[in-house]
């Protein structure tokens, strides 16, 4: 008699590493129009969502990403209203903007299949934010909304996968789209990346869209956050257009989160600063990457 | 994108050796009351199942096993009308049966969600023959059946999963069971048993089917047929109360297979006798192989 | 402390199945101007040599395959004086065509390094065969000495890695090879070459050197042994200028056994007509195979 | 012909996760007195040390690991002069020490084999660390030396593998221990551990190091690094006598740096402060971690 599963995914990484979670049950697998989509129970993290063999969040500490993703850009605005989701299927994202007191929030993602999978699938990460009045969920190209939309936002969230060959998301990282950002942003109005692996052997990703966002931004930050289910270093990008990105006053931010009534189990003030204190060696990075264009996107090779 | 699954299933074998199949689609995972069950699609194999962990037949191949385990004592016994199934899950062994004119098919498995999730899941192994009206299918340990019945079959088919600590089949490869089984046998009565790998590593089971039955039965021999899927080559033993075994006079085999109007894909006149010329380095296992007893049954160890 | 190794080595296969095998200890790697050559001590097959990542064989079961290779052939001829060996590396081919008291034995191989590593660290398989006085090694291309030779052999034994593109077999399976080898056969010689998988699905080689033989020999006969640490069936073809192919008059065989003082552990002459008897299934290969040329020669894809 | 390698080291983990590391060469594999040594060169992260089947540390990151596990402790300390390292096998640690103008480092390591095969194959960690004169090396339990030295040290590192069922570390961990440490080390005295991973599922060792400390030292301090090739965060513990351990005042460690001439590639005092900020998670384990005794040692479980 088996003791445990025998089913095992494999995530395709490098060449020299080979990592295999066991599953204890298969909770779906699609494809969308866009995507191969794989949600699994897995032995060692739990619930988890794979895009395209790649992981994406896992029951055990998606808090930890959504949250470092969220809330050092929501704690800077001193009071965002409009807020918009650029991706985000899962709905986690949404969940942590929804925690402040927010007028709006638009979340424009390209496939509708994917958010109907993880809302019956993953309703955990929601939590009921689909059904929240503040939501405005758009089905469609997030480049074509930012390209098209009169709206102005406080906060932008870019939740996307890396930009793969025939993935969805090859032209929202480019300065083109990001000009576009800024021009829909309000005057105290800032964006959040997600920015990919901070690993300095894979991290070319992440200081791309550092210098592709200095081209458009004046001030830009990069941070990092540990996550287990990732196994790395995960790198993230602020990019402001009038604010200072600064969180050394802890004051500031106990008052923002306390007069908000903000739950959040990661990230405090203590903590803030310290992600954003880059270790050396990923300077090794900085000839490394480059600005992203439309003609010539940024594709991340598996 | 992914090009092919990112999904694995891992046989437990030995130590030395790991084994993966790549997996298509999982069709049905679940646990019965006597064993774990999992009806994988496999890129190599296409539709498999599993028990406990171990293959038990693949669509690829299934034929050649199913063929093997039947019908060379269908074919010996020259009128085979009453026939008994200990086993036989999947319905394939059935649907060779009844591929012979016989009168009544009973079939005794213990476990009856097995049986279901086979016909659901896997229609193409019985192929109707669950709705042949001379099948008697029982829901019931084998056991039971065997001692307990007043009825009498020409030909017995054991197909049964490999004795485990915790599985259902550990008391059906005794002498006790098999002396009970001789005198449900009709005088020309045979009986077919799956008896487990050929290996001369593994094979210690093969031999101990054989010693075992040779304690009961005066004509008893062994068989091997390669199976793909399995990797290795099978080993069956045929027990006959009177009837010789013996396959050298083709005619015999050739006249009966015309005259029961039988299509088969493997098993032919002319492969018959070179399955019974068993290579003589199984002879090393003949000190290996011991006589399984009620009070000391064999255990195969994954 | 660890109970096992945790090195494995990874064979490939097929993109379904993935096999590995776990490594007690690593004897030799090492890259020769012609292939890599792996010789690993293995938890479940001993010292086993793998070239290009495919395994070649193995100390728990080599005299399988090498008896096979060797002796249908030997014993089919009734006084094999000249032999010749294509390839051959190991020195196990070699080992058995000395049981028979042959005058002259020519091996050809290409790759020098490959049989010095042999010689050096699996001097089991030669068992001091390259000191008999009766060897002939010659390290060449094996297509250079057949197409230049001017001597005659009573038996030609074709142990060749599979044609792989890169790897240096590619021109030695040909109609054109072919045709030159039978020159240089005395009147009632043949030839036997392994031929790899016979699995249906992988078989088309298997095929394929049978229809490229009988464009040039009148009688070729196919034959199978399985070998376990191949884990499959495996084909060899004879083809011979005049003798029949015929295995049926088992006396003949006893007493060349006899007669030669020969001792084997596997090949005998009860199971020499068994393994002459293809399994129907094999003939979907039929229309699968191709006739082997220079100009078109068949590229083993792994 | 293979493009890479087709051996795979395989690290055991837990039972939900499975980690295979592509293996371009063995440099040397043995067995000690007291473990398992495996040097091998990765494909993904170079030369690497296991012992006993867990990465001990990898080319392409131990200054991460060896200078998160020195400096924080050297630096804090006004003037070193006397250090001792409890194990610290490979020599990274001793090359790190000696970058600081200290008189005189002891360096116990129990294991005589280790330390010969890191000398002679992994030449690159010490860098020469083994011929400097201020270089005592002393092959001994750690624990009989700090139980019967009548010296005093300014730091000691503990530089040690996880206390295993069978292996050295078991009694090096436990309060009687860090009770005579304490015993040995001068007034302004203190002592870095490394203590595993800051994993929340695994990190009940990191956690009762921090307890056991505790209650020995009243100034006792965690910290965080991220180790690539570890795949994880890792955890150390400060302990000291009577200095604060405090690093927020960075003109301190400039000036000590500075006027010590020490060239380091990942501490700095930026990011010094950073690394005793940890995450709110890691309270879960609070309950979890025990006070570790010599009576009930913890004991790892692979």
């Amino acid at each position: 008699m088996e003791e445990s599963s025998l089913l095992w995914y494999e995530e395709p990484f490098t060449e020299g590493l080979r990592f295999l979670y066991r599953v204890k049950r298969i909770i779906y697998r699609g494809r969308s129009k866009f995507q191969n989509i794989d949600i699994l129970d897995l032995e060692a993290f739990g619930k988890t969502l794979f895009l395209d063999g790649k992981i994406q969040s896992a029951e055990i500490d998606e808090y930890i990403y959504h949250e470092a993703l969220v809330h050092p850009a929501m704690l800077l605005h001193p009071e965002p209203k409009k807020v918009l989701i650029l991706g985000g299927g899962e709905g986690a994202t949404l969940r942590e903007i929804l925690k402040h007191p927010v007028e709006e929030v638009y979340m424009v993602d390209i496939d509708g299949e994917l958010v109907e999978a993880c809302r019956k699938y993953m309703p955990e990460w929601p939590n009921g934010a689909f059904e929240d009045k503040r939501t405005r969920l758009i089905i469609d190209d997030a480049r074509n909304f930012v390209f098209e939309t009169d709206k102005k936002f406080d906060v932008v969230i870019s939740d996307l996968t890396e930009p793969l060959e025939e993935g969805p998301s090859k032209l929202l990282f480019t300065e083109e789209f990001y000009r576009k950002v800024k021009e829909i942003l309000s005057p105290q109005g800032l964006i959040a990346v997600q920015s990919g692996s901070a690993d300095p052997l894979y991290g070319f990703f992440f200081d791309s869209v550092f210098k592709t966002l200095k081209e458009v931004f004046s001030e830009v930050k990069q941070y990092l956050t540990f996550v287990f289910s990732f196994q790395m270093l995960w790198g993230f990008t602020l990019a402001s257009k009038d604010l200072e990105i600064n969180f050394e006053n802890k004051e500031i931010f106990y008052n923002r989160i306390k007069s908000r009534g903000i739950q959040l189990e990661y990230i405090d003030p203590e903590i803030l600063p310290s992600l954003f204190v880059l270790p050396r060696y990923l300077d090794k990075l900085r000839d490394k990457g480059v600005i992203i264009k439309d003609e010539k996107p940024f594709i991340w090779e598996a």
